[in-house]
């Protein structure tokens, strides 16, 4: 199982925002949602062995985390938009202290990085981590940032964890996870 | 400079199609528009040495190319509503037979396959190909197709050309290019 954290830092935490326009009325909701395509598809297949948290850290609520689970989810295509909207329900129906379901294989709670945390063990991807064909292990989950840097808050929560690098160019959250998988999929098939 | 070219069987060949509808009025153009942020974007950059161009072949037209040049290109965002935009403006211009100009880094032309093959020297994407990893040298232009198999005539073209995979899962096409670019990136960089 491999599991992908991502930190929407302006991501709404209600589904009022617009499909028509995820960038801005979601703020940055379209970097999550190819997260979500880049951690699931395969060609014609899904990663069933892949969830995919996302922590919504924008306004107007307190954090929310929203979870695609590779192993139930029904009804996902890889458009922008079809993510968009599982994400929509999920963040309309009522968060509580536990994950709650929204759709199949899409799941809500209350809370934020403390709990993935609390809960894996995890790599951080960072430019400046050690580049990740040269690891010996890679861990079993991955903490990555939208289109913002790491707070101090996050960075204080996550400063003991190993950090990782995919390559020399400094890449967007759903490509550096696509990579990610290349690797882990590599290592799973023994190609070098 | 790396170029890739990506066949969309079914995308429309006119700009009529509906951006709140990529994947069934456009033909699966949203397979495009993923392929057209992952050739080009890098995280607050563009990668100014990569041109992509999008092979249309379907409905109602004649095929046309769309060709996004990273070197010049304006006003494009990473969502796929962005890309689609710019590729219905440039299907709204009359295409003549050499690039014709439809927005800032945007431009298109008729034609097809046997116009990019012509001008390039390339290589295939094709799971059953050689890794990527192994090859001593790659080259500068490849095809890819989106979530159809190339046809016959396509395969017919391309028979004599050197076919890569990047790994032993089969991936999407945008996933390709990213995972492509990877190894192009470290190879320039001489990280391993």
């Amino acid at each position: 199982m491999t599991s992908f954290a991502i930190i929407g830092h302006l991501a709404r935490t209600e589904g009022d925002f617009s499909l028509n326009d995820l960038p801005g009325s979601g703020g940055r909701m379209d970097v999550l949602c190819r997260c979500v395509n880049a951690a699931l598809f395969l060609s014609h297949d899904l990663r069933r062995d892949t969830d995919c948290y996302l922590i919504m850290c924008g306004k107007p609520a307190s954090p929310k985390t929203v979870r695609f689970s590779g192993n139930a989810i029904r009804l996902l295509s890889p458009d922008e938009r079809s993510a968009g909207a599982l994400i929509k329900k999920a963040l309309t129906i009522p968060a509580g202290s536990e994950f709650r379901d929204a759709a199949k294989g899409v799941s809500v709670r209350k809370g934020g990085l403390e709990r993935f945390i609390a809960d894996h063990t995890f790599g951080v991807l960072d430019e400046k981590g050690s580049d990740i064909r040269s690891a010996e292990t890679l861990p079993a989950a991955f903490i990555l940032s939208d289109h913002l840097n790491f707070n101090e808050d996050e960075e204080l929560l996550m400063k003991q964890s190993p950090r990782y690098s995919v390559g020399p160019a400094c890449l967007h959250a759903d490509h550096t996870i696509t990579v990610l998988h290349n690797e882990l999929d590599r290592r799973r098939c023994g190609w070098k």
